[in-house]
């Protein structure tokens, strides 16, 4: 049991390399993507007014990705967004891109830290406790039941 | 009377430069996903079909953009976009970026050739008159009855 | 006669879209670029200090650019800069982009607008007269002698 | 002792996020540009040859980053490319991203794998033996005598 967030996104023309299929790099940002889609459709909270407003940053420790079928240009591709775990100002995310067919493509994880990017504050640049109010939203999205099946046996044939 | 695709945005941390506002390079990404999305929506036509298995290309020409307000991180904007001429092997496209208060705020054009991307064929990399379906396709898309209203009237205060 | 900057690149599998060139938005980031390297290889100026610690904006108000030839992966190209108007708050910079036996391959203008991007500043997101110490460097730099063929008739066959 | 290949790159406004720092994702287009400027500089090979004519590509299936400090607008930033291991037909590279001080900033490992990319050929996008000449060019690029310093004591106080 776990909280499920699916982006979908379609392969765009700008996001392929001369092999045609998706620059390896874009995953990344697909994957950031994905993580802001997710705030507002299931934290009730908006991206940009923690980062602009609140002065928050989410920048990553941490990233990693397992290639395991390439995306090509069209393709239909669902970015999946889970929390493996939420530490005092840590969020580790992890992340499957999955094709039409639900086929895994890419797996991803990303640590991020909660960052005080407010000028003005003496914390400015370090990493800051989650907020309550965030952490509260995080932690039942992680107790939603968003899935039946769990994630690996998912993948098996 | 014209026809009218509008393909909608919101603006992402990754698009966003120190100003925290879209890096202007992306506008020209921007259109392009625009004239994606417009092949299915309303020519019935996947551009990556076109691409992959046609063999077509879509390489501008010439292209160029007004930039009357930024758009900030988490704007949900609306990229339109009009075909200005249909040439012998050339699509004159019209792009106009709006806020959500329906403002302009770019206002972009690129003149694209259609060209042959077969390696196979005599014409390799030359221009190649537009072919009879996608001609047919886009005349019914520029005669479509999109807007009441003139576009250049919209922008007046 | 008039100053010319010239930027050297290299294209890189990540410039490059499933045709293998460069994958045309790109080529406005690198006329950034050349913009970048401009500030402190000709005006005596760090452009990332003009931008952090001067706060001052360089946004395109309008930019456009004609592509004659595509440049491919692993290409050497040479982006030109010169500058051919300086306005109260505004610079219209020209840029070509040569191939390695000097050719002509894109021809690009952007007019930016020097902008007060101090949060503190009453006229913070509004256009600035060009200080005078930044003036009176690219107008010497305008003033350079740094062709004997003027640029047209080096396009000349 | 261990081959090392230097790639110098100075972080550019299009390169950096709304927190004025090089957006995360474009780290791995950093190793991968290294690695571009390696093939030429430390393997007497063009990589766009290799690419374009030999029909060799080169994509990642695992990579990662660890992210200890960020770059901001207009660092000098060293990206060092080291290979850890060459396998039939993968090869582990290791990247570290120095300031101007020597100081670690950003640790990345990139598999990548040689596969073919010849649509003519019987193994069209299957992983292939690492060709001969490349073979022979990284094994002595690997025992190459580039650092006296361990690269893990440079890293300490």
């Amino acid at each position: 049991m776990s909280g499920l967030h699916v982006h979908l996104v379609e392969v765009r023309f700008g996001d392929c390399d001369p092999a045609g299929i998706i620059y390896f790099p874009r995953f990344f940002a697909l994957f950031h993507d994905a993580m802001e889609t997710w705030f507002p459709a299931r934290l009730g909270l908006r991206y940009a007014e923690l980062v602009v407003d609140r002065k928050l940053g989410f920048p990553a420790v941490h990233t990693e990705a397992d290639f395991k079928a390439p995306c090509a240009l069209g393709d239909a591709i669902a970015v999946e967004l889970r929390v493996a775990r939420l530490g005092r100002s840590t969020i580790d995310l992890r992340y499957v891109v999955r094709g039409a067919a639900g086929e895994p493509r890419v797996r991803g994880a990303t640590t991020c830290v909660v960052m005080d990017l407010d000028p003005a504050s003496p914390g400015y640049r370090r990493a800051l406790a989650i907020p309550d109010d965030l952490r509260q939203r995080i932690e039942r999205f992680m107790a939603a039941d968003d899935e039946a099946v769990p994630e690996d046996s998912q993948d098996s044939p």
